[in-house]
């Protein structure tokens, strides 16, 4: 693969006197599409391979990671502890009904007994005879972050004249954003990122991101000088995770109606309901060259009750 | 894009004691994937666009085909009806979910009424001063014929060394299977093209198939003799369209959880459990080359209330 698809949308750049290009995650492929799916190809590498047979991670019920690492488990034939920190449902929908398919083991329990039911499960699996692998919820660490500086490195290989001004992502727990951030700096050091919060605040959502960008930079050996701040807007997170809003269901409709860019409710719809209110508002300038990248999420969209 | 992924599956190969690649057309970019994408190009092309600005088709609840032609036309700017040969649903699922976000109009009737429907749709979109487009129920037509002709072509650039001696597809109103059976017979010609029934019996599907290859045939010019039989398998259809059946669902558990394999009850589960089927019964010969032609259906699996 010479990496996913990116395209120009005609419609709605002309609707918002802006340059927009798509940059399609959504298209990974792997079953449901998405960042996680590109994540875990860095963080199941080769090494983790020959040394583990047995997998440990967390997420809720419309988790993109445990769908991606349900299925990446299967295919290796490993055991999988999903922890689920959310009720169970009546009805398997979206990631999760994948998720079951896989055969994986679901505990479900209450979000403050996520740490204590992923060491339980570990125990458990080490007692059973299993090399188990922890991975954080989410897939937050490192090896993700690293997946998304060399995204940047694809994305900038994709543009060749193209210039960008500013790339919109949807920032959740903010391995992509820190990775992004990174990439971007060294590869279109003219581009502004900006992380659209789908449920942080921006306070500790800023934090984490930092964090991770630091902890990569490590990594890398980079010598790119850390910023005092980065941009982790969080005005459209609707109060918290899966929270939706009318104005933001409408932004929804309205981009696959003219741009048949289908989007979700939980991660892209945010970070483009306010991509489209930066343009309106002239926080992005006529004319100006936009990235968006697009996370994935057509199964958290399968799933949502509010469209 | 240099074509849909092909990858060879070692886990179930090595269980069936057969080599078996997957040509991922699930993975075709175009929000849910699949092969009613990849024919919309061909039948909605340059010339189409030129001269027309609305659109009418057909299809059920979970068409694919609907699916694709809404999100197509809404890129486009045009006007959609879909004749809807299904009741109403109360929830709106899957494909028709994104069916009803594109604001395509959407007219449920009766499958004895489709005909009339689709004609009455015609003249309601000319009275209204649009240009409609007319295109069958389910993209039937040779344009969509010629979508799988050139993908054959592609198969036949990716496979390179490898020479396979059967192809499995799942086979609906045949446009897939027919512009496959000629493109095979011109770029693969030592290998069988093994068609997988999901509804129709045999007598009526070869037919239909045979009518499509001859319009290809005589569309191309091409010198292709044609064939006085196919290979058009109707045991695993459960009866009708949409059927399960017990053997078939745990066949999409068992490829699901050795291979990572996303396949969806309506198409492809119905083509893998045949595939599986064939090798078992030694019809395959051990060690032959097989391709399975992925053809979409995420969206069937997140609709069916079977799995």
């Amino acid at each position: 693969m010479n990496g996913t698809p990116i395209n120009f949308i005609y419609n709605i750049s002309k609707i918002l006197g802006i340059n927009i290009w798509v940059k399609h995650d959504d298209f990974y492929p792997f079953p449901g599409g998405g960042s996680k799916a590109r994540k875990l190809n860095y963080i199941l590498n080769e090494d983790i391979q020959k040394k583990f047979n047995a997998i440990v991670t967390a997420g809720g019920n419309q988790s993109n990671h445990l769908r991606s690492t349900a299925l990446f488990a299967a295919k290796l034939g490993w055991k999988l502890i999903c922890i689920i920190h959310d009720d169970e449902p009546e009805k398997y929908e979206g990631n999760l009904k994948i998720v079951k398919l896989t055969g994986a083991e679901l505990r479900f329990v209450q979000k403050a007994g996520v740490k204590e039911a992923m060491d339980k499960a570990m125990a458990d699996l080490s007692n059973e005879g299993y090399n188990p692998f922890y991975i954080w919820g989410g897939g937050h660490c490192v090896e993700g972050t690293l997946a998304y500086y060399d995204a940047a490195k694809e994305l900038k290989a994709q543009l060749k004249e193209v210039k960008p001004d500013y790339l919109f992502v949807a920032s959740g727990t903010g391995t992509t954003q820190a990775g992004i951030e990174i990439g971007i700096r060294e590869f279109l050091p003219d581009c502004q990122v900006i992380g659209i919060s789908v449920a942080r605040e921006e306070k500790r959502g800023k934090e984490v991101i930092l964090d991770s960008m630091k902890k990569l930079n490590n990594h890398l050996g980079n010598p790119i000088v850390m910023p005092a701040d980065i941009q982790f807007d969080d005005r459209w997170t609707g109060g918290r995770y899966e929270a939706t809003f009318p104005e933001l269901l409408n932004t929804i409709k309205w981009v696959v109606q003219h741009e048949a860019l289908v989007l979700d409710p939980t991660y892209t719809g945010k970070a483009f309901h306010a991509l489209k209110i930066y343009a309106q508002n002239g926080k992005i300038a006529p004319g100006a060259n936009v990235i968006f990248w697009h996370t994935g999420g057509l199964l958290n969209l399968m799933a949502s009750k509010d469209l």
